[in-house]
C-alpha cells in the first residue's frame, strides 16, 4: 500500500458526476504499408496477451468505496487485472472523419472510470478514414496530470519505423534517475507540491490558505501597465458550474507556418497561439451573444528562471494574459496580447524563487480550492480559460510500423472553468486539444474551426502589410531581419 | 411534475455504482435490399430532426441530484432535450460478427445513465456483418420494466416492408385504452402494484412487510410432491453481492424446432427453455468447481387464471421451479422440471385471485426487498436465478424497409441474482438475452454457447429414443397423437 500525495489525493475528492478527474490522451496513427486487414485486432490481441502491468498502470485504490477514497486514499497493486476491460477495441461509424472521432472521444472522456479497478481504459478505434486509427487512452488525475501521462504514451515509441512487436504502453517500466525526475519537474503536479511545501501548508488546513491566498493577490497586483492580476478576467458562460459530459475537439498546424507567423508579428509562438484561441473565443461569444465587455483572461503554466537563480535551472509557473477578446480589430488584439504576456512574463522574472513558488501557488491553488469548497463557478473565476503549451517529441515515432502523425491531450474540466485548451508540438506540427462541457458550451467545436479561421486571417493580413515578407522570408537574410526584430 | 410510484421511484433508490437500474432492448436488423452507403447516417439524421419527443421519452426527474431522486422523486417535461445526446451512432470493429455486437452492449449497457437528462439512449450501430445493423436503446427502470420497453420499441416498426419516412421511437405517442392497459396487465410493474395494494402496505413500511412476508413464506409452502418453495435454493456464485460491469450474450433458435422438441417431451414450451438453461448452468457451474449439491431454483414470471376467475382474465404471478441442475443424467433432468413448474402451476391456479396476489407479491418482494435494506447477496437468494419468456410479435417487422431480423431484452441484475435470463419469441424464432455480472461470472458469455449445445444433445437424445417420430410428426395423424399425448 502506497498512501497518495494530498494534491493526488485532492484529485480523488474533487471527483463527482459533474467533474470526473480524468485526463487522456489521444493519438492518432496511419496504418504501416501492406499491412492485412487484422492488423488491428492483431495489435490489440497481442497487446492483451502482454500481462506483465508495470506501475502506475496496476495501481488500484485500495479502499474504492466513495468513503474510503476520501479519507484513505492508498494505492494498491491488482494483480488480477482483467485486460478485456481495460483494453477495448472500437470503430468509428462512416465516413470515419474526425467528426465522428471528435464524437466518440467526446463520449468516452465523458465516461466515469470503475473505482473498483486500476484508473485507466485505452481504446484503439477504428475506421478512422484515409488508413489511420486513434488510440484513446485515459487516466485519473490522482495517477498521473496530463503532460506526464502524454510522455507516457509517448515513451513507448520508437523511431525506427522497422521495429514491430513492441510492448503494450501498460509493459513499460517507469523511468528512473535524472531524466525522469526533469520530466516530472516540468509538471504541475510537481510545482504544485513544491509550492505546498514552500508554503508549509496542506490542502486541507483552508483557512490557513485562504488568508495566504488573499495576502499573495495583493502582493501579485503590482501597478505595471499591462499586468493582468488574477480575478480581473469577467464572469462569462465559460466560468459556471459545469455538468458531467464533455464535448472534445482538435486542430493542428504546421509549427513552421505559426513560427513564420510570430516573426512576421515580432511576437513569441505562444502569444500567436494566445491570439489564435482568443480571436476564435472573442467570435464564438459573440455568436452566443455573450461576449463580455472586459478581455477574458487565461491561465497559462509557463517554463521561468527565477530571479535569484543564476544557473540553469528553471520553475514551473503560471502567468495570467489578456485574451483581449474586447478588441474588435485583428492587429491590436494581438498587440495586446503580446503587451500582457510581456508584462507577465517580466513580473515572474522578477521574483526570486520563493516569491515564484507563492506565486505558483496563488495561480493554482484557487483551482484546487473552489473544488474542494464548492466555490468553483459560484465566484469571480482567477482567471476564465486554461491554456497550455507544451512541448512534444520533435522526430516522427512509430508503434508497430505505423506512424504517430498527431497528439492530443484530452484535459479535465471544472466548476468555474468549463474549457481547457492544451496545445502539443510534435515532429513539426502544433496539435490543439479542445475540452469543454458539453451543456454550457454547445457548440463548442466551432472553436476549434474558428481557430483555422483565425489563423488564415492573420496570415492574410500581416503578408498584406509586409508584401516583401513571404518572399523575402524565403531568403536566409529576410529571415534573420525577422528573427532579430522578434524578441 | 407528476410524482412517481413507490415501486417506480424504488429503482432510483436502489441505483448505485454497482447496480445501476436500467433495462434495454437489442434489435438487428437486416439493411433493405439496394440500401446506399448513407442508409445510417440518414436515418440517424431523421431521427434527430423529428424533435417531437413524446412521453415517457421526455421525462426528466425533477431533482436530479443524489437526495432529491431519493427524496421527492418526480418527473418533469424536459422542453430541450439534446437529442445528439441520446441517439448515438456508433459502430464496430472488423468483422463485425456477434461477439463484437456482444462487447459493445455490454459495455454501453455497463454505463450508468446521466441522471441530469431524461433517463434513457438509444445507440444505431453499424458494421455488423452480412449487411445487418443493431440498435440497442437504454431506459431506466423507474420509467418502464424491461417487457413495456421491448413493447414500446416494437410499436413504431411496420409489417410494411415498404413504408418509409417512419416516425422515431421517441415520437411515438403513447396508446391509450384498453389495449394499453390490457399491455399493462401482463407487465410485472403493474402486478406489484397491485400486489402492494392487495396488501395495503407500503414497501418503506419494511417492519410490516417482512411479517407479511415470514407469513406468507409459510401459507406458501405445502407440502406437496415437487413443489419448489422460495428461499431453498442453494448459495452460490450467482448469488452473492455484484459490481457494475455487465456482460450480454445471446441466443437465438428456430420456434417450431423447439415446440417439436416439447411435444417429443410431453413438456411445454417453457419446460424446455428452463431444461436448456439449466444444461448450460449446470456445465457452466461445474466447470467453475462451482455446481451447488442441491439443484439451483428459477424464478419465473407467468400468466395464470386464478381459481375464483371464471372468465377469461388472467393474471401475472410468479413461479418457482427447479431447474435440476443435480441430475446428471438430460431425461432425468427433463423430468424433474416437468415435475417441479407442473407442480407449481397447480399450486398457483389453486389460489384465489386475492391470495394470488399475496404469493406474486411474496415472490417479487424479496428482490425489491433485499436490495433496499442491503440484504442482498448476504441471504440465501429467493430463488437463483431469474427466467422470463415472453410473447413477442408474430409477423416480421420493418424500420424504413430494413428487416427487424431480431430483438433481445437487456436486462438488469441486483446484489443476490447476478444473472438475468430472458427469451422473446419473434416471427417464428426465440430469442434469449443473457445479462450478468461481469466480475462474478467470469466467461458468462459461455452459457449462450452451452445453451445451443444443449438444445443439439437433447434432440439427438429424443429422437434416437423415438426413431419414428420425425417422420411421424410430419404427417397429420402422427401430429395429432403427439398433440394428444402432450399435457
Amino acid at each position: 500500500m502506497k498512501r497518495l500525495s494530498t494534491l493526488d489525493a485532492s484529485w480523488l475528492a474533487v471527483e463527482s458526476e459533474d467533474t470526473p478527474m480524468h485526463v487522456g490522451t489521444l493519438q492518432i496513427f496511419s496504418l504501416p504499408p501492406n499491412a492485412p486487414d487484422t492488423f488491428l485486432r492483431d495489435m490489440v490481441a497481442r497487446m492483451k496477451v502482454d500481462c506483465d502491468v508495470a506501475p502506475p498502470w496496476n495501481y488500484k485504490l485500495a479502499n474504492a468505496g466513495f468513503l474510503g477514497r476520501l479519507l484513505a486514499p492508498a494505492w494498491k497493486v491488482d494483480k488480477d487485472i482483467d485486460l478485456d476491460y481495460h483494453v477495448r477495441h472500437s470503430a468509428l461509424p462512416r465516413p470515419g472523419s474526425e467528426r465522428e472521432l471528435g464524437v466518440l472521444v467526446s463520449r468516452l472522456h465523458s465516461h466515469p472510470l470503475d473505482f473498483s479497478r486500476p484508473l485507466w481504459e485505452c481504446h484503439i478505434i477504428e475506421g478512422l478514414e484515409n488508413n489511420r486509427f486513434g488510440l484513446y487512452t485515459k487516466m485519473h488525475h490522482s495517477m498521473i496530470d496530463g503532460i506526464s501521462g502524454v510522455r507516457l504514451m509517448q515513451r513507448i515509441l520508437s523511431t525506427n519505423p522497422d521495429e514491430t512487436n513492441m510492448m503494450a504502453p501498460w509493459s513499460v517500466k517507469p523511468v528512473r534517475g535524472r531524466k525522469a525526475s526533469g520530466e516530472n519537474a516540468a509538471t504541475l503536479n510537481w510545482a504544485f507540491n513544491e509550492a505546498l511545501h514552500a508554503l508549509k501548508i496542506q490542502v486541507d488546513s483552508t483557512p490557513k490558505l485562504v488568508s495566504a491566498l488573499t495576502r499573495l493577490v495583493h502582493s501579485a497586483r503590482h501597478e505595471e501597465d499591462h499586468l493582468t492580476a488574477p480575478f480581473v478576467g469577467p464572469r462569462s458562460m465559460l466560468n459556471g458550474r459545469v455538468t458531467g459530459q464533455r464535448r472534445f475537439a482538435t486542430q493542428h498546424y504546421p509549427l513552421e507556418r505559426l513560427k513564420q507567423l510570430a516573426k512576421y508579428a515580432d511576437a513569441s509562438l505562444n502569444d500567436i497561439v494566445l491570439y489564435l484561441c482568443g480571436t476564435a473565443l472573442r467570435r464564438f461569444l459573440l455568436e452566443q451573444g455573450q461576449l463580455p465587455d472586459t478581455s477574458l483572461t487565461a491561465g497559462i503554466p509557463v517554463n521561468i528562471r527565477p530571479a535569484d537563480d543564476h544557473g540553469t535551472g528553471t520553475a514551473i509557473s503560471f502567468m495570467i494574459a489578456s485574451l483581449a477578446t474586447n478588441e474588435a480589430g485583428p492587429l491590436e488584439r494581438l498587440d495586446a496580447i503580446r503587451a500582457s504576456t510581456c508584462s507577465a512574463k517580466e513580473h515572474l522574472q522578477s521574483l526570486p524563487r520563493s516569491a515564484l513558488n507563492q506565486y505558483t501557488m496563488l495561480m493554482m491553488s484557487p483551482y484546487i480550492l473552489q473544488l474542494m469548497t464548492g466555490l468553483g463557478g459560484r465566484m469571480r473565476p482567477a482567471f476564465n480559460v486554461t491554456i497550455s503549451n507544451v512541448p512534444g517529441p520533435e522526430k516522427p515515432l512509430y508503434y508497430e510500423g505505423a506512424k504517430l502523425e498527431a497528439m492530443y491531450p484530452v484535459s479535465l474540466i471544472a466548476h468555474g472553468g468549463a474549457l481547457n485548451i492544451t496545445c502539443l508540438s510534435y515532429a513539426g506540427s502544433l496539435n490543439f486539444g479542445y475540452t469543454g462541457c458539453r451543456d454550457t458550451l454547445p457548440s463548442m467545436q466551432r472553436l476549434a474551426v474558428y481557430t483555422g479561421e483565425a489563423l488564415d486571417e492573420l496570415e492574410l493580413i500581416l503578408l498584406s502589410k509586409k508584401p516583401g515578407a513571404r518572399k523575402a522570408s524565403k531568403s536566409g537574410t529576410a529571415r534573420s531581419k525577422r528573427g532579430a526584430s522578434a524578441k
